[in-house]
């Protein structure tokens, strides 16, 4: 047997880490022999019930523990969900990064914020270029998304290619950024498409995406017919959008301001990749464009996902600094509301009519399309690549159903398409595919320094701590004398008025002397007077006030 | 000058008292001369923003400051956010409550559950029926929303008629029930009308809303095609869609499961009031069912919206007592998601797609339609009554703005089309219309025993303790000798593993040593020292931590 066969033998190992609701969304470790790699590395927002959570980054304990073997993190494009995660990764594992264009720079800012720049070893790559990490052969394509330069990775191993579509739709002729790139995935998929992982967040709905084009006749009517100033609020990485903006700009005589840090920063560095074609003199400061004619004015901010600290939201509350919402100002909301933030972004709209604004979303025009790929571009990339091997990722459990489904009825045989969950280590062979292992995986509630997984008490600390609101009862205590100095002392927080506390928490202390008589003259453990005071104050105050608080007893000895 | 003139040069007064983010919905109080008649009395439920919160009424306080001129609550139908806060009503002025059929059951229900039942004096009223409210007559109107019995009230004042729409739409045929009386309105109408109030939920959207009998086909569809068994999910007052699912177990040969306490009751009822047409012997419990062939069954359940202690959720985390999901159940979930709920109802979709079943939403299928009238509707009404004055209720700020303007469009005079928000008293003359005064309204927060304002600081505090959780510092003080006797003791929640907090806090009491110092060296004042204790903690653990927890000083005196 040569080696080449031997190889050949090998299995190739899946192991998806890291999405909330979402599988496989922000990490995807693929192994081959020795080698490991991994691609994105994204964070997730906190969900309603994570309150004060900064980001939710995946579980990376596995990369940490094969840290020898990871050879390289492979990102397909800028957003956060794809790169948020690169500091707290490269915190841990000293591991080259390799992304197209737009996203290499975005890395590049967070890694500088994080001042973790300097060991990092960052590389860009182009469409069609080649990087080797370990024995692999790694080569992106381009696909079109809601940020330029996204791309594919299609991943050589001696069982055949391993293509991975990123977050992505089908566009011949996008705003911004090259086309979906279907010669270059035809000419990868001649070899034989060993295992296709494929976007699924769209694989519920029927038909193919618009082109952001679309959108184009959508702002530009609206802009036309706009009596005073346009705000248009979308996605900071929404740089097809910008583009639009800008052109509607110089079509209607107007001149562009754009607001809040990400957006700048996103504008700069697009125009500087020659992402974004905006004249010299196009854009100015919002300073400036007070001396202007309402009318002569478009301002683009951030805010459309009701983001407290987004411009939108602020102007919504009168609380930017420099714009104030005015009676015929029109505001467009240029995108879809992530769930979960439609009453965020609900309350935000009603501010902004109730200053007077028309506000216009993408219900009454059409001033916004996805960048996710639906049924019939789905389609069209099972048939190009004709994997032998499924997987569908970026999606709920329910969109993964359906998207392994489509695969099935696009040709895969059925026990070849497999919906994983995140930490399923999945094992594929020329010949079979199975589940071998499960991996510890999960969520990691990132809060300042502090970094807790999901059996971490603290986020469930807070949601009963929201609840029910908390009383602490202090005793000060004579240890060797089995005495109970002074008065217990009770305090709340989040429980019940100050002004009512005083008389409850007198007839608490009340309720609770016999117990502590019990533990000057009964031989009590230092325990059970503890549990004895959090029964008996529970007890008193959930008969009183027809609720549970957290009972904490405290203890001084003194 | 005769009392009749006299009367006349009365003003109508107007005043929404709560709503949550929607304005008027769940109470208006009406007032002419001495008489004050409140139409409905509803809670809201709790955003996410308001933690432990049972349920939010409105602030009644004018209500109970004006007692004696309250003659009678008018119950339009028997929605929880139109009679949810009858209870705390009547605990507060005991004032005769008046509803048609369905509601005024509800009510007697939440009355007997509440212990107030024996006090109250409960009307039920009929369509056409009149009553007399001090001087004025009251009549209500059949109108058709998703509830049986649902009415419009007319209320008849010296200067024309004040029509209150309720929650409605125009159904010609409905379902269950009478449809919506347009001669009597029309009669009504003929007199002239003064005012109108009309529901807004829909003002946004163009067209006319869909009967209910529209869903027949696409539930009957669903059903008939259904491998397995079929499990639907609605509102528990949603009679009209048991009946399209009891007529399809008829029509399909299954047998009908009901269950979850608040739609049994209510099957209940509305069989007794002869709403629903439910042969004997169609309905069986669970166990029965259990002996069935699969596709016998269809199963009646609450969990639409997902929540947590409905019937759909349970079976989703298979913690359901009588009903486990199985590869081929079909679930229909036969309702819109109502704003803020999204994130739970996909989750619960999710898990019930893990466990195998199929679950079809409205997205998929025409299994819902709403209760509310569209835009066609609403000009209908406008049309038909020709107000001299319009105030739009029920909905959010936009749908109230998008509804005023839609009256201007069917010829109210723009100045007499008036968008009000809650607490503003409006004075409506047949000359004039205007906002004369403010009184207290907004939100009273319900947990167990515990009422809070807006303002009071429960809620704040809960806010904030899960945003950053809480560390207390317990210090015995013997004040005469101004001394700290013993060691401080620091306890927190939500802030840090247990593993964490013990060498973190020992460095704090470290760092708190000086301050306690300066407490027994210098002469610092007792609350100058818990300030000191809060900012050196407070400071010290935001570096550590890059955090704000709480920091709550206690001492105590021995």
């Amino acid at each position: 047997m040569t080696t080449a066969d031997a190889r050949n033998q090998l299995p190739l190992r899946l192991l998806p880490l890291g999405g909330l609701g979402e599988i496989g969304k922000n990490m995807m470790v693929v192994e081959y022999g020795e080698d490991i790699v991994v691609i994105d590395a994204g964070v997730l927002f906190p969900e309603v019930d994570m309150p004060g959570i900064d980001v939710v980054i995946p579980n990376m304990d596995y990369l940490a523990d094969n840290a020898e073997r990871v050879r390289a993190v492979l990102i397909t494009h800028g957003h956060e969900d794809h790169i948020g995660a690169v500091p707290h990764l490269l915190n841990r594992l000293n591991v080259p990064v390799y992304a197209p264009r737009m996203a290499i720079e975005l890395v590049r800012q967070k890694l500088r914020n994080a001042g973790l720049l300097a060991d990092a070893e960052l590389n860009r790559v182009a469409p069609g270029e080649k990087i080797r990490a370990g024995d692999l052969d790694v080569e992106w394509f381009d696909v079109t998304h809601s940020i330029p330069d996204a791309c594919g990775i299609a991943i050589d191993t001696p069982l055949g290619k391993v293509v991975h579509t990123g977050d992505f739709k089908i566009d011949h002729d996008p705003m911004v950024g090259e086309p979906s790139d279907l010669r270059q995935l035809a000419r990868i998929s001649n070899d034989g498409v060993f295992l296709l992982m494929s976007d699924s967040t769209y694989a519920e709905e029927e038909g193919a995406s618009e082109s952001d084009r679309a959108v184009t006749d959508g702002l530009f009517g609206l802009i036309a017919e706009a009596p005073g100033r346009v705000i248009v609020s979308s996605f900071a990485s929404q740089i097809a959008r910008i583009q639009i903006v800008a052109d509607a700009a110089e079509a209607f005589d107007r001149k562009l301001v754009v607001l809040g840090r990400s957006m700048v920063e996103n504008t700069k560095l697009a125009r500087e990749l020659g992402h974004l074609r905006i004249p010299d003199g196009l854009m100015i400061s919002a300073a400036e464009a007070e001396s202007l004619p309402e009318r002569r004015v478009i301002v683009m901010t951030t805010g459309s996902q009701g983001e407290p600290s987004s411009g939108l939201v602020r102007m919504s509350r009168d609380q930017h600094r420099e714009i104030s919402i005015r009676e015929d100002d029109t505001i467009i909301l240029s995108a879809n509301t992530i769930p979960g933030n439609e009453v965020a972004v609900n309350d935000s709209i009603n501010d902004l009519v109730q200053l007077g604004a028309r506000v216009v979303t993408n219900r009454q025009a059409n001033t916004h399309v996805s960048g996710h790929a639906r049924r019939e571009e789905l389609r069209l990339v099972l048939n190009l690549t004709r994997p032998q091997y499924f997987v569908p990722v970026h999606g709920e459990f329910r969109m993964l159903r359906a998207h392994a489904d489509l695969a099935v009825d696009q040709g895969v045989a059925p026990e070849n398409s497999i919906v994983l969950t995140d930490g399923d280590v999945l094992e594929l062979t020329s010949q079979s595919a199975e589940i071998v292992d499960r991996e510890v995986a999960g969520h990691i509630f990132v809060h300042g320094l502090g970094l807790w997984d999901e059996a971490g008490n603290v986020v469930v600390e807070r949601r009963s701590l929201a609840r029910e609101g908390i009383v602490t009862v202090s005793l000060a205590i004579d240890r060797d004398n089995r005495r109970i100095v002074g008065e217990p002392r009770l305090v709340s927080m989040g429980f019940v008025h100050a002004a009512d506390a005083e008389s409850l928490f007198e007839d608490t202390r009340d309720e609770l002397q016999p117990v502590l008589e019990r533990f000057s003259n009964e031989n009590l453990e230092w325990n059970e007077l503890e549990d004895l005071i959090r029964a008996t104050v529970g007890r008193y105050l959930t008969r009183r006030t027809k609720r549970r608080p957290l009972v904490i007893p405290v203890t001084i000895d003194v």
